[in-house]
């Protein structure tokens, strides 16, 4: 299905509105049992996918294709196996669950909370290790090309220096791309998007493969390296969902690396909980601020939460720091090559004085509010970027890997070419180590006689955290002049805007760390004697506006800023400008990841139901007739069900003579049906064989949740034309206790039942007796705004 | 109400188990329309009421009185309003609601918007300002008393030293406890547990109200200045809340000070998130913690939670924060008296060094390990404390009053009594000052000659913060002995746990903070050279420990830690102490609150199903025959059913002529239908007379939920004889969206449902057609575990 009808994405590029998304995945096999369906606006039945996405880990939803022959394109939509999935958090209820339960012993129990323990413990251990190895690598990468750079620069052959600048820059840069472009296409971008609608139950392909973690990690290294203007830190946290999601499937099949016994955790329940976990501890790896991580998977990153999972998420990140703090530790003697002075090491403003007055507030809420519209305006480029980027992206590898060496080429002529505009500086007197030798510190020498230093040169040829560092640096307020500051601002916060995008991980704290403290210097600077601010402290500020502005998160970026300078008592102007700035950003657009989700055709389900929902009623937005199931079904029936359609459940009704009028038995996954089908045991007469028949002949976890794209599917079963005239009971597969509202219940009612418990499929049920037993089935897609706005074109003023 | 039946508590205390809770509240108005319900084992119709707390806060839900007539009892049910109300976070969608959506212009919402973030500064402000005056009156009474005690001391007058010191804390325990017994009896303890309870879903009747915040405060400055090993901490909490609900109400009416325009914040939905505003705010000021504060709120105190509640509460910690700094900077300049050495202050340890070594570690974890084991003891000694205090709060409040009297002598001889047994300890030289002169400082002298110090008096002889400050002192390996720890340790712990219960607000933080910091410093002694860490920090270790091992909280302990102490560096050791600690305490029972929660009988829902629960379905644990209305129903019918239940909530069920069959219209609540009555708009015949005279007659928050006690009562209406023969049209405040489940539906499932949606009412409809449309309401006490196991004792194996 790759690449197929790739074209039809620039079409709908250009439109004005976001794509529409659950309007696009609306049949990616989302099993509402709906053989037929109106289409928006026309009167066809419309079918989907969603093209794999091969241009930097974005999946665009393709226009949706209206025929008005509804019934000919029925048997192309089962085929249609759309690489979103959603995700099931309903427990199923059937026999077999049952009976599982009710024979697992106490050892069992045991069993589970131990292996939960030890796989919080593993992927801490895991994330905590790739974050180190990633920042080890960086410093030695980064450290020797720029270590190359200055020693031609001493010498004066400036042209060589560029050239091996550069050169360094491009190759690295290609290698990342090519990795990206080839290998997975999943790991570009900065992955909380992904990981964020994976934690709302979207699953979207090979989002948490093995191979799009191998990519992260050393696609990360290779454009951190390349100098652009990108983090490591949206990486990490998609590495860390991917170390949790390879834990928890106990290994990966593909490459004979299983575990098998962690059977418990096949389902989307358990893997949810891991997963959250290894968010946790990749923002916990990247900033050492395991405070700071359980936050940000609490604020940002997770759609539920209990209590339970805290504590857990807790105990990762705390493992994740004790790694870094053991392998740092080691690395102290030396034995990390340049690893060791840049790089994870906290930025410590603890000498700082904190004591403000009223104009210093005002001169806080006037930078919050500032970086509020920086921060906005920054979200609304990046999301115009990333759809021009994203029709180049589109035709195919090597243009992706072309532009990648674009963006190289001009990030690395800013960061050397920029310098040469400054001025040099004496040297203040009162300093060991003017201009500074080696390869971190703050003041590089560039181009400036002995004595002296090029403070752009400083911000400019410096990996990025060494950067921060030196803008967050304290008691050196004449450093950097007004112009300098301007400039590197200008350039960083444009080269961040036209990096992300690009096909190599790449995260967005730090680019905008970065304009935000340059920012909150320059205005420092500005205001000058005015202020009895420091500095550094500005910049810190600065950057928090900035992060407040984008990401719109408060208490998360508020304990990781803590955790990185180490100073508390800033907390409260910190969290003013956050405020401030949130405030300010959320009048304009939403927060950057959210416009990511948006932009990719995410069907994310908002944890409120919107005004006009409350306008109709759940039975406004199925449409039937639907398929459903006896509850001893003739094969071929299931069969050809499981043909002709995408749907991942159905309604199981069961009709005299086993009951006495047709009624509601449950609901059954398509996933399961066809373990049952590959099972082959089945009757020649429409009887009730009952569970001991099934308990016989499967195992408790033969129908667990396998990884994507593991499961049986339907080209495995090999039914003969004899057997498809059997029958099959499928009672003891069918989830008794579905969720069901009444067709007149309230439309947001329904969506918050449907969000708020994490489900798949909801049942609808009559109000009225004596009609069918179900009238049909919602999911995520018949909740999305675009969906419902198109069936219902009146409430769009409302929005 | 008030005091009938007071004895039968006596018979319940004894028994082995904690009350059954539910099964005690089950009819306390919950509204499931149940006329007649079988009992608990025995074949009579049970009804109960609580009785109102006259001891220290708590209520002991009474004895179900078994009675095998069913009917006569009726009759009194409707008088029993319960003193505990569930509450509803349903939106009840009605016409009314429909209508009143429909018609809110964009002004209103900016309103609301306004008004919500309004009330978030005010509680801010409010919490923060109290929080204030706490610390000032108690640093100043408290300051008083220690000088006044010294200065005799000074003199040799030690007996009239004794007796000065003795009679403050006895006249200001007598103060607070006569307070407490005869104002506001709600207003004791430490009032986490009922916040806690009431944002699950569960009011104690008068928790939140204007007295018991009066009560709180002056109460909690009392029992601290009397120097009870108790703390103002958890009563912050509570005074946090109280304050957010009186802002939420819009001021209190029975003091006729009222703010009408808050109209919109009149339902559970608004005043739950306020409320959690305002835990968050409590802990915020009581430890300067405003991250801190977030977290409690999240960890401990909420059930439900979103992102946007995250960042209001956020704001409101700021505020606090920021307030808080204003007073302290205001009171630097010498203006409040005694205050601003003590309280309030930070406990710096930014001295400690922190690296350290596998033993350090290992004495680490050890500690962990001994503070959960004392932890989870405290825990059940503060139970059994608590039940036997309730025997004695009983009988009346004089009986509480020598209670506390007979606490605060005892705490008073151990004070002065046990600091003579240490021996005198000469200073060391490099101080400036010692022994310390003035009332706060690490040195006291006590009896011992100039020049020498009392390093028991110097815990004992000191307000708890100040202990604490001294316990935590880094830098000060060898100023206290370890007989002196052993001793102070043993007295606090057991002060610590015969206090709480006592009727004066008492938190339980300072008291575990304590014992829990003398604990650690006692290991951190007795290991001495062994162990390379400092003393100070084996003190915060310590704490942190006891603070895990009985609160089980981690995450937000781990931040209020931080943000007390200053110091991030030792973030790893705190987390791994507390992991430790937590899990140690949880092998053994449940956390402190949680205790004192199902103590108290408040039906608290836990956010998981038990696992019985999947072998039962909803319909196992209704029982009928309904009380359901007609969409029109006689005004007599109404009246009569409102009098002769408790119920909160009834089925409205459309018969013909109004529909083809039977069916179920929606669920009308009590208090609306007693405002509707109270219009009296009644019609001679049966007909519809549609939502436009409602419309006519009330406005938009006519039945907008009252504060407690306030709204429409039985006894206001006045319909004559011939009124009640007319009829009435109850669809237009019918909710017509209450959330279903099918009877067959799994408990379990049911359970979660309720939970993760804030109901109080959820109905049961049939499974087959031809039946009533509705078979019964869930409430929340039909979740409870001891209704459950009351009717199916077969599951109290798999407990």
């Amino acid at each position: 299905m790759e690449g197929r009808e790739g074209k039809d994405i620039e079409n709908n590029e250009g439109g004005a509105m976001a794509m529409p998304v659950a309007v696009g995945g609306e049949e990616e096999g989302e099993g509402r049992g709906v053989m037929e369906r109106n289409g928006v606006g026309g009167g066809g039945s419309g079918f989907f996918y969603e093209e794999e996405d091969k241009e930097m880990g974005m999946r665009e939803p393709l226009l949706r294709r209206r025929t008005m022959n509804t019934t000919s394109q029925l048997a192309i939509v089962g085929a249609n196996v759309s690489p979103i999935e959603s995700l099931d958090y309903e427990i199923v209820e059937n026999d077999l669950y049952k009976q599982d339960w009710r024979s697992r012993r106490k050892v069992q129990i045991f069993q589970y909370v131990v292996l939960k323990w030890t796989l919080a413990l593993l992927i801490g251990l895991g994330t905590g290790l790739v974050g180190f190895f990633n920042n080890l690598a960086v410093e030695n990468i980064a450290g020797f090309k720029l270590l190359l750079t200055n020693n031609l620069m001493l010498k004066e052959r400036y042209r060589e220096a560029f050239l091996a600048y550069a050169g360094c820059n491009l190759v690295l840069a290609a290698a990342a791309a090519a990795l990206c472009a080839y290998v997975a296409p999943a790991a570009a971008g900065s992955g909380i998007p992904e990981v964020k609608a994976y934690l709302n139950g979207v699953d979207a392909h090979s989002i948490l493969a093995p191979s799009t973690l191998f990519v992260k990690i050393f696609g990360s290294i290779g454009g951190v390296a390349a100098g652009f203007v990108l983090g490591k830190e949206g990486p990490m946290v998609h590495t860390g969902a991917c170390i949790a999601n390879l834990l928890g499937q106990g290994g990966s099949r593909k490459y004979h690396l299983t575990w098998t016994w962690l059977r418990y955790f096949k389902n989307d329940r358990d893997r949810r909980d891991l997963i959250t976990c290894g968010a946790a501890a990749g923002v916990a790896a990247a900033f050492r601020a395991p405070v700071g991580g359980v936050l940000f998977a609490l604020e940002e990153a997770a759609s539920w939460w209990r209590s339970a999972l805290l504590w857990r998420t807790f105990f990762t990140t705390a493992v994740v720091a004790v790694t870094l703090r053991a392998f740092i530790e080691y690395c102290r003697s030396g034995k990390c090559g340049l690893f060791g002075e840049g790089g994870l090491i906290m930025f410590d403003l603890s000498s700082t004085a904190t004591s403000y007055r009223t104009p210093d507030l005002i001169a806080v809420i006037v930078l919050g509010v500032i970086g509020g519209i920086f921060g906005s305006l920054y979200n609304f480029l990046v999301d115009k970027v990333l759809r021009t980027y994203s029709i180049i992206n589109e035709k195919g590898a090597p243009f992706k890997i072309l532009l990648t060496v674009t963006i190289s080429l001009l990030t690395s002529c800013c960061s050397y070419g920029l310098p040469w505009l400054a001025k040099c500086t004496r040297c203040p007197l009162d300093l060991d180590q003017c201009p500074t030798i080696g390869r971190s510190g703050n003041f590089k020498n560039f181009q400036c006689p002995p004595g002296h230093y090029n403070d752009l040169a400083s911000l400019f040829l410096n990996t990025n955290d060494d950067a921060i560092r030196n803008l967050f640096s304290s008691g050196t307020d004449n450093e950097f002049y007004i112009s300098t500051l301007f400039v590197f601002f200008a350039a960083i916060y444009f080269l961040g805007i036209v990096t992300y995008g690009i096909a190599v991980p790449s995260g967005l704290f730090i680019p905008v760390i970065l304009a935000g403290a340059s920012y909150g210097r320059l205005v420092g600077t500005i205001l000058g004697p005015m202020c009895a601010l420091d500095k550094g402290l500005f910049a810190l500020l600065g950057a928090a506006s900035f992060l407040g502005g984008t990401m719109r998160m408060t208490v998360s970026v508020c304990v990781i800023l803590l955790e990185l300078t180490n100073d508390l008592l800033m907390l409260p102007l910190v969290m003013l400008v956050l405020l401030v700035s949130k405030t300010v950003a959320d009048s304009f657009n939403r927060g950057v990841y959210d416009q990511i989700v948006t932009m990719k055709g995410l069907p994310y389900m908002e944890a409120h139901a919107e005004p006009y929902m409350r306008n109709l009623v759940a039975g406004d937005v199925v449409s039937g007739p639907l398929i459903t199931f006896s509850g001893v079904e003739k094969v071929g029936n299931i069969v050809h069900a499981l043909r002709l359609t995408g749907h991942n459940g159905f309604p199981v009704v069961d009709e005299p003579p086993f009951s006495d009028a047709p009624e509601l038995c449950g609901l059954v996954l398509r996933s399961h049906l066809l373990v049952l089908l590959k099972g082959r045991r089945f009757t020649k007469d429409r009887v009730l064989t009952g569970p001991a028949e099934v308990f016989r002949r499967f195992g408790a976890f033969d129908f667990a949740k396998a990884g994507s794209g593991k499961g049986v599917k339907l080209q495995d079963l090999d039914i003969n034309g004899e057997e498809m005239e059997m029958y099959v009971d499928i009672h003891p597969i069918t989830n008794r206790s579905p969720y069901t509202v009444v067709e007149t219940m309230s439309l947001a009612k329904a969506a918050v039942l449907f969000r708020e418990l994490g489900l798949r499929h909801l049942c609808v049920v009559p109000k009225t007796p004596g009609r069918p037993p179900i009238v049909g089935i919602l999911t995520r897609h018949d909740f999305m705004p675009e969906h419902i706005l198109g069936l219902f074109p009146q409430f769009k003023h409302h929005m």
